[in-house]
């Protein structure tokens, strides 16, 4: 799945590398699957898709096998192969990162379970324009974390932590927008305040996202950059070219 | 911090020990700064402290270097000492729990801000009585979760499983309740709409004092228990006792 990744290359042929291969193998396979469950929840909310939606909430099933598989996988090769160095930032990254794949897939079933509801009460007057924007930057922000961590590459990473604060920006405004919209006409309130949950699920794939991409910076360069200012962070990040 | 803590004692005076033993005790002391942030955030919301809900923000920083110092910690055990058994599940069961006591005090500064808002907007007229009762109950799961943590517990992480379940369910009941309410009198749609994100959090919390819980278990026990139906989970706890 990722034949440039760095990791998996330099020690070609033992068995923590097949071991490690397997997990990671896993790891992006979820990380795709994740990818399509946001598109197909945002897909099936904008074109009232009700069979897209239900389809979203049983597929989450399959993303929490994947969660339990990796974690296990990666359990063996701490108790077994006593990784160190990159390596063990590698297990530690996938980890963290496993949890946060796993929090989108939750997040996409929740815009789903909206999605199916809207089906059935007519869909809001307002937030799909915004939705659909959002939307479609959060799967940009999931594709290249993951790009990221697949070629361990904390350059591309830090643009996903640059892309979250827009988005962060943009939900602001979204939900000022519809909230203004339902204390002039009240009417739709339940239905807009639907879609107020969406983008505020959008803006937490964003968070899980960022995190996914903070992690790629962990294993790539050792360095923990939670909690820290994002001009620190470039800093730092081209220090340790 | 946790002296009946099983794992803590089996091996005593070794090297190993000690560092677990100090990741523990930062590891506990987070868990208590965590369980007052949500505490303090409450009680600024429903008696509208600006001054503690300024604080709690504040205090969120303290919350994130202790998941920083407790991960670095756990890595540098995982480097040198190589743990494996129940020894590898703690330090797992840690790096993950680790991850939610900091989400949690994410989601307590989230309250406060929005406290801080209500203490300029003059308050909500609706859904302080939920706030207080679903906040009591978080409360009592994050100390629970905590507890069950410190003395390896997993009857006591079964509790915390089933108290996540009635949350959801009076978390559900209030929305629908303040839902209802701004239909029928929107004047104050914004101030309710805040609470409604204050109940939200208090959900969140219920769900990463649960994810702690099912760490609780896999620590003792050995068993993933993550995306298990809770009959499921009690008949697998009981056949390990």
């Amino acid at each position: 799945m990722s034949p440039t990744n760095p990791v998996l290359t330099h020690h070609i042929s033992s068995q923590f590398n097949e071991d490690l291969q397997l997990v990671n193998t896993k790891f992006m396979t979820m990380g795709g699957l994740v990818e399509q469950q946001v598109a197909n929840a945002i897909h099936a909310l904008l074109d009232t898709d009700a069979g897209m939606a239900v389809d979203v909430q049983f597929q989450d099933n399959v993303v929490n096998q994947y969660e339990r598989d990796i974690d296990e996988g990666l359990t063996l090769i701490l108790a077994r192969r006593h990784p160190a160095a990159i390596d063990l930032r590698m297990v530690i990254a996938m980890s963290k990162a496993n949890t946060d794949l796993e929090r989108i897939g939750d997040e996409a079933a929740k815009i789903a379970r909206i999605a199916q509801n809207l089906c059935e009460e007519g869909g809001s007057p307002r937030g799909y324009m915004e939705t659909r924007h959002i939307g479609n930057q959060v799967r940009v922000m999931i594709h290249d974390a993951l790009d990221a961590f697949a070629r361990l590459d904390a350059e591309q990473a830090l643009q996903v932590l640059l892309a979250d604060a827009d988005i962060d920006r943009e939900y602001q405004s979204a939900t000022r927008t519809l909230m203004t919209y339902m204390i002039e006409d009240p009417r739709h309130i339940s239905r807009v305040i639907n879609v107020m949950w969406v983008l505020r699920s959008l803006e937490r794939i964003g968070d899980h996202a960022r995190n996914i991409a903070e992690q790629v910076i962990y294993m790539a360069k050792g360095l923990d950059v939670r909690h820290t200012k994002i001009e620190e962070i470039e800093e730092k990040v081209q220090q340790r070219k």
